[in-house]
């Protein structure tokens, strides 16, 4: 598998903090304090929607979406897990998922169109990405 | 496999119109003529999230979400897809597909949460489950 003409949308690159490369997936950490957010983008170029990719690769991105719903589990209680793939605004595809909390700014609504994001403080998120990070076996 | 304990939500129920029982899925369609839109509940009593599934049963899954793609393709030609586990309101494991066109009375914005159902007349949601059913190979 060769990720080399792979290049992250630019927009989802300014929403977002680098969290790690997965086999297959860039996992990325939407820079949005309201929710704890993952986000992952298949290292395929001129991928738009899930069947796009060939049925081993979507195995694999099933996976990782297992792995991130464990990881924001651990690294965020939550009462509800949102996996979503839209693209209705960046193509390029990418897969949500979201811990949501009943008490949160969206809920039950789903986050997308939910209004403009809150940033994370700079320290706040390097802890975050660094939470993930270290249990992103 | 055995669904013999599953009860599909009432609320769901309530939503849609049966198309099939797939191998793991029922398949429903949505109620609302806004959008083409088919939801997938696998058939097993006491799922809540994706991971909920072994994963025989979410490779299954997965490849159910593609036949329900490419099924709305064939029947409601569209711009983009849009795959999504949320459950907040109905926390019975169910997946939305939903074809999309930048025309559509939610664009850019997700269907979920873009107000009320607008309901089907009766003849015309029959004909489109049956394209559905012509189908459902």
């Amino acid at each position: 598998m060769n990720g080399a003409d792979f290049t992250l949308d630019p927009r989802l690159a300014a929403d977002t903090a680098l969290v790690a490369d997965w086999a297959l997936s860039r996992v990325l950490l939407m820079d949005d304090a309201r929710f704890p957010w993952l986000i992952l983008v298949p290292r395929r170029a001129g991928l738009v929607e899930l069947d796009d990719l060939g049925s081993l690769e979507q195995a694999q991105l099933l996976d990782e979406i297992n792995r991130a719903m464990a990881l924001l589990r651990e690294v965020a209680p939550c009462d509800k897990l949102n996996v979503g793939a839209l693209g209705n605004s960046v193509r390029q595809l990418h897969v949500h998922v979201v811990a949501r909390r009943e008490s949160d700014a969206a809920w039950s609504g789903p986050v997308w169109g939910s209004g403009a994001a809150m940033r994370y403080e700079a320290s706040t998120r390097e802890a975050l990405v660094g939470q993930f990070r270290g249990r992103s076996w």
